[in-house]
C-alpha cells in the first residue's frame, strides 16, 4: 500500500508469510538487472535456511518451465523497476493463480506488476547510493524476514542494524575510489571487450555489470565469469591485453576470487580489482559483511560506469532498441 | 563398481536412493563443461518433481556456501571427466561428511572422485556422438530414476525408451549439417567475439559452448545469453556485424528462443540458428523431446567446433594454461 511506510509494507508481507500453513520454497523472479539482485538471495537461502529452498530465476524461464512444486506453500518475490516488464507481470499472474504468495517490488505504484501481485513494496532508487530502502537491500530484508518468521532465524535483526549504516559506508568507499574510476575510464575507453568476475554474494553484481552496464548501456562486449568456473574454460581467454574487472568478495567464497585474481594478474596487464576487504565491513560479523559487500559494490561500480561513459562520450542513457520499438 | 554394467551401476545407485528415509533435494555439482550438463537437470527437477528440489551448482560455490540443508536427506550428483577436478572431489568429501548420498560420474576408475564418492558410475565418452551411456544422458537417467524411485514418476521408462534411439538421430542430424558447418567455419574464422544463446533444457549447451569451445579451445570471446534475458540488457550489443549462434529448443521455452531469433535476425547479419524442430524428435511426446534436444545439440555443435578449428588452424586440443602449469 502506497500510504504505508516501507517498514510497514515489509511487516504486512511478513504477516502474510506467517499466516501460510507452510512455506517450502521461495522463488526470486525477475529479468535483467532486477534478476541480478535476486541472485544473492538464492545464496542467502542456501546458506541460512534450515528447510526452505530458494531459487533465483529469470521470469520467462519461471513461467515457461512452470515448476511443479509451485503452489500454496510457495512464496514468489518479483521485481520490476517500472512495474511493466511483461514477463515478470505474467510470472506474478502465474504464481498467484497457482495459489502462491506473491510479493512484488517496484518503483511505480499502480503499474501492471503492482496490480498483478497480492503484496507490493515500493522501493527507493538512486544508482549512485545505497540505503535500506533500495531494491537490493529490500530483497535481503525480505529473505531474512521470511526466515525469521518461518524458521526463527535470528540474523534478521542484526542484518537490519548493519544495513542502517550502508549509506555512510558507500559514500566513504565511493569517495575513496573517485580518482581510480577516472583512471580506469581513461585506460578502458577503447576496449571492445571487458570481462567481469566474482562469486558468492557478489556474482549478481558482476552479472548485472556485464549485461546492463557493458552490453546494454556502453555497447562493450562482456560476460560475467563466476570465479569458480574461471579455471574450467574461461581462463584460456586470458592474455596480456584481456581486460578483467574483478570483485574480491568476503565470506567463504573469497578464496575462489583470490585464486582467480592471482591468475588473471599474472597473465593479463589489464586487471582492475575492487576489494571488499577495503570497505570497512569488518566491524560487522563476517556472515553479515558477506551480504553487505554486493550492496557496496553496486553503487561503487556505477561510479566507474559513469566515468567510462564520460570518457567514451556515450551517456549511460543511450539505447538503440530498448524502449524505442516493439520487440 | 567397474565390473558392473552401466544399467547395473545406475540400479545400484537407485536402490541406495530408495533406502534413504527421505530425499528433500538433489544437488547437481560440477565445474565447467560437466557443470553445464547438470543445468538441464535442475530444469528437469523443477518441471517434474512433486516435492524434491533440484540445484545445479558449481563445485566451489557448493563447498564454500555450504548449504545449511545439506545432510542425510540430500542426494549429491557430481561429475568430473578425469575424476581429478579438485573442487569436485572436495565437494564430494564435504557432501559425504554431511551424510548426503554421493553419486559420482567419471570416465576414470580409481580417480580421486571415484575414491571420494559412495557410488560411482563410469560413462562412455565420444564428443561427436551421443548414447544412453554418455555423461549428459546418464545424469538425465539418474534424475528420472530418482523421481521414479521417490515419487513414482512414470516418465523414466518412456525417457529410457526414447533415449535408445539417440545415437541414430544424432548421426542423421549431424550428416545433414555437414556442409552448413563448413560454411559457418569459413564465415566465422576471423571473428573475435561470437555469442551463444538458448534457454530451458538447452541453455547448458550454449553455456558449455561459450566457455569450453569458444573461450577455452578456440580463444574466441564469448558469453552464453539466456534467451529470456536477451531483451533485458544483452540485446543492445546486437549490430549488423555481431555474431550469434542460437539454439532454438523445444518445449515451452521455445517461444522465448523464437522471440530472440526474430530480433537477432532483424538487426544482425551474422546469426546462425540451429533448430531442434528439425531433429525429428516430434515422434516422441513433447515433454520427452524437450530433454532430448540438448543431447542432439551437443554433438552437432561439436562438429561445428571441429570445422571452425580446421578453418582457424587452431586444433581444439590447444591450450596455453590448462594442464600445463599449476593454477
Amino acid at each position: 500500500m502506497l500510504d504505508q511506510t516501507l517498514p510497514d509494507q515489509i511487516q504486512q508481507v511478513l504477516d502474510a508469510v506467517k499466516l501460510r500453513d507452510s512455506v517450502t520454497e521461495v522463488y526470486f523472479v525477475a529479468c535483467g538487472g532486477s534478476y541480478a539482485l535476486m541472485m544473492p538471495n538464492q545464496y542467502l537461502m542456501d546458506r541460512e535456511a534450515k528447510a526452505i529452498a530458494g531459487f533465483a530465476v529469470n521470469s520467462a524461464e519461471f513461467t515457461t518451465r512452470a515448476p511443479r512444486r509451485l503452489g500454496k506453500s510457495s512464496v514468489v518475490v518479483l521485481c520490476s523497476h517500472s512495474g511493466t516488464t511483461p514477463e515478470t507481470v505474467l510470472a506474478a499472474q502465474t504464481a498467484r493463480a497457482a495459489g502462491a504468495l506473491t510479493i512484488a517490488l517496484t518503483h511505480v505504484p499502480d503499474s501492471p506488476l503492482d496490480v498483478a501481485s497480492e503484496h507490493v513494496i515500493y522501493y527507493d532508487h538512486d544508482p549512485m547510493t545505497m540505503s535500506p530502502q533500495h531494491s537490493a537491500a529490500v530483497v535481503f530484508r525480505l529473505s531474512f524476514g521470511i526466515l525469521a518468521t518461518r524458521e526463527g532465524n535470528a540474523t534478521a535483526i542484526e542484518f537490519d542494524r548493519a544495513l542502517s549504516e550502508i549509506g555512510v559506508i558507500v559514500a566513504e568507499v565511493t569517495a575513496g575510489h573517485r580518482e581510480k574510476a577516472v583512471a580506469f575510464a581513461a585506460a578502458h575507453k577503447r576496449e571492445p571487450v571487458i570481462y567481469t568476475m566474482a562469486s558468492g554474494t557478489s556474482y549478481g553484481v558482476a552479472y548485472s555489470y556485464a549485461i546492463c552496464i557493458f552490453q546494454e548501456m556502453l555497447w562493450i562486449h562482456s560476460a560475467a565469469i563466476n570465479s569458480g568456473e574461471y579455471f574450467h574454460g574461461p581462463f584460456e581467454i586470458t592474455d596480456f591485453d584481456t581486460p578483467f574487472l574483478i570483485l574480491l568478495g568476503l565470506g567463504n567464497s573469497r578464496t575462489m576470487d583470490e585464486r582467480a585474481v592471482a591468475f588473471a594478474r599474472k597473465f593479463s596487464q589489464r586487471t582492475t580489482i575492487l576489494d571488499a576487504q577495503e570497505f570497512g565491513l569488518n566491524r560487522f560479523n563476517a556472515r553479515i559483511a558477506d551480504y553487505l559487500a554486493p550492496l557496496v559494490f553496486t553503487p561503487l561500480l556505477r561510479m566507474y560506469a559513469e566515468r567510462l561513459a564520460d570518457a567514451k562520450g556515450h551517456p549511460l542513457t543511450t539505447r538503440r532498441y530498448m524502449w524505442k520499438m516493439a520487440y
